[in-house]
């Protein structure tokens, strides 16, 4: 069994409306030292493969082909196994 | 100026309906070893702070005041100077 977290983020240069909202927010309670804010997605999943090397192809395929969108956003993982 | 990479997770035992539909859709997919999927937030963060000791306390307050919600929400953080 092993466990990947990945992480899903806009890439450079795309517009992120709801990182500028939480910044916004946060100036407004006084962080006024907080100069970006990106928002991304975390997921954490639980597969069954092989070995790593199978579990790292599995899991970047996923990642390619639903949990992050190509055209916008960028994708990380890492592996442990359980 | 330091990079805070905050991560915001369901605390064990909140169901998670976002993370369900993927890994439902995973398995239309053909991905039928994947047994549990969480969805959360991954925050990038750029911030001012004298040093590592006052970063950690800026996130640890933001994370806990705005970012995550205490009573669903667990969240981490690493933070790197630039």
């Amino acid at each position: 069994m092993w466990r990947a977290e990945m992480r899903v983020t806009l890439k450079p240069g795309v517009l992120d409306p709801q990182g500028r909202a939480v910044r916004q927010k946060l100036a407004n309670l006084g962080w006024t030292g907080v100069s970006d804010v990106r928002v991304g997605k975390f997921l954490e999943l639980l597969l069954e493969a092989p070995d790593r090397a199978a579990a790292v192809a599995l899991v970047e395929e996923m990642g390619r082909r639903l949990l992050a969108n190509p055209v916008l956003e960028d994708f990380s993982f890492d592996l442990e196994e359980r």
